[in-house]
C-alpha cells in the first residue's frame, strides 16, 4: 500500500492572496463605482524590450528550419547565455565566477525550492521573519521543520526583521545549518549593506553552514556599499549559492529564465550535486526563452531594461515620499520595489488592510502574511502606472493628513 | 554544521553516453575518412510546423506591447492550453478528463521526476528493466532504493523485459506500492496492449498501489488495441497519473512542454498534494511556449506533425525489414521510433557496438546501459534521415549477409 509523505500534512493552508481577491471583490460588489487601485501584485507590468521580443522571434525562426532546428539542449544551459551572465553579472563587477558555476533554469521558484534537497533532513534552517514563503514550505515537504505550533515550525529558527532591528537579521544564537537570505528583501524591500552580510559569510564559514543568497531583486540597488551579489564579500564562494532571475530584472515573470551559481570551491562538493540533480530532474530551459534572456544583455536591451526599472524606482519613491508627508512609517522602497510601512495607530495588518480598502479603495499586503513578525506591517508594491500610483499616495493622504 | 543527502553517493554515474562519445571520437580520429551514421540519439531532428514558430512569434509581440503583456501566469498552465489538451487528448477519444486534472509543465523528465517527493521514503518502486534512467535516480536520491549491489539496487523490485516475456512485465510476487510503466517502452519501443495493461490496473486496485505511467511516446502508436493513455483501462483513474509530452510528439525536446493528468479521484488526494506540490515549487510553463503547444492542436499543427512522426515511422520500419532480411532479431519499432535489437551470435551489448562501429560505421546504444536484462541487446532510433538509415542498414546487411 502506497504510503503519502505525510509531511504536507503540515503544510499551512495560505488564505493570504485568496483572501485578499475574495475581500476586493465583495467591495467592489458593495460599492461597484469604487476605482479600486492595486499596490498588493509583486508583479511586474511594463512590456518587454524589442530586442528581446525580436530575439524570440528570431529563435522561432531557427526552430522551423532542419538546418538551425535545436532540440535537447545541455541540462545547465547554453554557453552562449552562461558566457554572458559570467560577463556581465560577475567578471564585470570584478568577481571571478566561471561558467561551470552557473546552471541556467525556468525560474528562481524552482531553483530556491529545489536546492535543499541536496541536504538530509536533519538539518536546521534559519529564515528571516517576514519571509517568501517557499523557502520555508519546500522544507516543510522535506520533513525539516517539525510541527507548526504557536504561528511557528518548531525546528526553524526564525530570524525577526522589524523596526527595532533596522530590518537587519541579527546571528542566531543556536548552530544553524542552512541560512536562506534575500536581499533586496522580500517582503520589507531592506537591504544588507557589506558589513553586515559578511557577518553572515563569516559566521557560515565558523560553523560550517550554507547560505542559500536569492538575489532576484538585485537590480534594483542604487545605494553604494550594497553588494550585488554576495561573492563581493569575502570568502562567499567557500558557503554561498546564488540565486538570480531575468523575472524581476528584465520582466520575465511570464518568459521565465532565471539562474543559479554554485562555486567549485563551495563545500561538500555541491557544485557537482546540483549538476548531478539538475541533469536527472531537469531538462534545461527552452532555447527560445534562452535566447530571449541573451538579448536583455544587448547595448539597446540594457537601455531598456534600465528604463522599466527606473520606472518602478520612480514609483517606489512617490511611495515613500507621499507615506512620510503623511507622517507614516515606510521602509524599503530605495534599492527594491517594495515599501513595507508600518501600520498607523497600532493596528494590525488585517485591520489596516480593510481600512486602506473602504476609506482609499487602495488594496496592498498585510504583512502578517509573510511571517508572525510581519504583523502591523503592511506591503504596497511599485509596479502600477505612476498615475495610479500618484492618486492612491493622494488619497492615502487625504485619510492620515 | 551542514549534513548533505547522503543518497546522492549512491548514485551510479552513468558513463553510457560519454564512453559513446569517446568511443566514436577515438575511431574517427584512426579512421578520419569514415562517415559515421549517428543512430543512437533518442533526440528529434526534423524542425517545428510553422505554425508553431507563427504561434511563438505571436506570442512574442503580444508580450512586448502593455496592453499585451503577461506577467506570471496559473503554475498549473493557462486554460487556453489545458482545454485544448483535454479535448484533443481525452474527450475526442472518450476519455473524461477535467481541466483540473491536466497539470502543465516544462517536461516529461521533470514531472516523472518530481512526482515521487509526494510519497513517504518507505514505498517499494518498481520498474522494468531495461528503464528510462530517471525513474531509478530520482528515487535513489530520495532515499527509496537502499544500496547498488551486483548491479541493481536492493530495494527495488526489477521487471524484466526479455524476449523470452516478449518484452511484456509480469506482475510481480512480491508487494509493490510505485510502479513505473513506459509504453510504447523507452528503451526497448515495445508496447502493451489493454488485456495487459487492465492486469496492472487490476493489481494497483488490489494492492493499493499507484501507476506512473510515462506515455511520451503515444504519438508512435498505430496499431489497434494499444492504449493511447492508460485511462482508456477501467478504474486507471483510481490509481494511475499520467505523464505526456510535447517533446516527441511534435518536436519540442527543445522548446520544452508536457504535461501530467492526476485525476480527482485517484486515492490520497494526490490531485491536491500536486497542486501543492506545483504551486509551491514551479511558476509555470513560460507562456510563449504554452502557446506553441497550443497551435500544435491545430489542423495546420497537427497535419504537419503526423507528417513529420510518419517520417520517422518509415525511418524504423526501413530498420526492422532490413534487420529482419539480415536474419537479425529485431522488436519495437511499429509503434515506437526505437528499435530494440538482439545482438546476433551471443554477442554483449557492448562488443556489438564495437563492431557495429568499426565494421559499419554505424553507431547505436548498447541496450546494458538501460539495465542488466538489457544486456546482449542495442537500440537503434528512427530519428536520423530517410537517406541515411537506409545507407546503415545496406552497411550492415553486408556484414550480416
Amino acid at each position: 500500500m502506497v504510503k503519502i509523505n505525510e509531511n504536507y500534512q503540515k503544510l499551512q493552508k495560505s488564505y493570504l492572496f485568496s483572501t485578499i481577491a475574495k475581500k476586493v471583490e465583495e467591495y467592489q460588489k458593495k460599492q461597484p463605482e469604487a476605482k479600486i487601485i492595486k499596490m498588493g501584485i509583486g508583479d511586474v507590468t511594463l512590456p518587454i524590450p524589442t530586442v528581446v521580443t525580436e530575439a524570440i522571434k528570431k529563435a522561432a525562426e531557427e526552430m522551423a528550419h532542419k538546418e538551425t532546428f535545436r532540440g535537447y539542449g545541455p541540462e545547465q544551459g547554453y554557453d552562449f547565455l552562461r558566457e554572458k551572465i559570467m560577463q556581465e553579472d560577475y567578471k564585470k563587477r570584478g568577481i571571478d565566477i566561471q561558467m561551470d558555476e552557473i546552471f541556467v533554469s525556468d525560474g528562481a521558484k524552482c531553483d530556491t525550492a529545489n536546492f535543499q534537497e541536496l541536504f538530509s533532513e536533519d538539518n536546521i534552517i534559519a529564515i528571516t521573519d517576514p519571509v517568501y514563503p517557499v523557502y520555508i514550505d519546500t522544507n516543510v515537504m522535506a520533513g525539516r521543520t517539525g510541527k507548526f505550533l504557536e504561528g511557528k515550525y518548531e525546528k526553524v529558527v526564525y530570524m525577526p526583521l522589524t523596526e527595532k532591528n533596522h530590518f537587519i537579521p541579527q546571528l542566531p544564537k543556536e548552530k544553524v545549518d542552512i541560512i536562506y537570505l534575500c536581499f533586496p528583501n522580500n517582503p520589507t524591500g531592506t537591504v544588507l549593506n557589506k558589513e553586515e552580510l559578511k557577518k553572515w559569510v563569516d559566521y557560515a564559514i565558523q560553523n560550517e553552514s550554507i547560505i542559500l543568497y536569492d538575489a532576484a531583486y538585485e537590480a534594483f540597488i542604487e545605494e553604494e556599499n550594497i553588494p550585488h551579489s554576495i561573492y563581493e564579500i569575502e570568502g562567499a564562494k567557500q558557503v554561498a549559492v546564488e540565486f538570480k532571475s531575468f523575472s524581476k530584472t528584465a520582466g520575465f515573470t511570464g518568459i521565465r529564465c532565471a539562474y543559479t551559481v554554485v562555486p567549485k570551491e563551495i563545500k561538500y562538493d555541491l557544485n557537482n550535486m546540483w549538476n548531478r540533480r539538475q541533469s536527472t530532474k531537469f531538462n534545461g530551459t527552452s532555447y527560445i526563452v534562452q535566447r530571449a534572456a541573451e538579448a536583455t544583455y544587448s547595448e539597446e536591451g540594457k537601455k531598456q531594461i534600465q528604463k522599466n526599472i527606473a520606472y518602478y524606482k520612480e514609483n517606489a519613491k512617490i511611495i515613500l515620499n507621499e507615506l512620510k508627508k503623511a507622517n507614516l512609517q515606510a521602509y524599503g522602497g530605495i534599492n527594491s520595489p517594495y515599501i513595507w510601512m508600518k501600520c498607523p495607530n497600532h493596528m494590525k495588518s488585517w485591520d489596516f488592510f480593510d481600512l486602506l480598502l473602504e476609506k482609499a479603495n487602495v488594496v496592498g499586503t498585510p504583512g502578517v502574511g509573510f511571517g508572525p513578525s510581519g504583523e502591523g506591517y503592511f506591503r504596497l508594491t511599485a509596479f502600477n502606472t505612476k498615475e495610479n500610483t500618484q492618486e492612491a499616495m493622494k488619497r492615502i493622504q487625504e485619510i492620515f493628513k
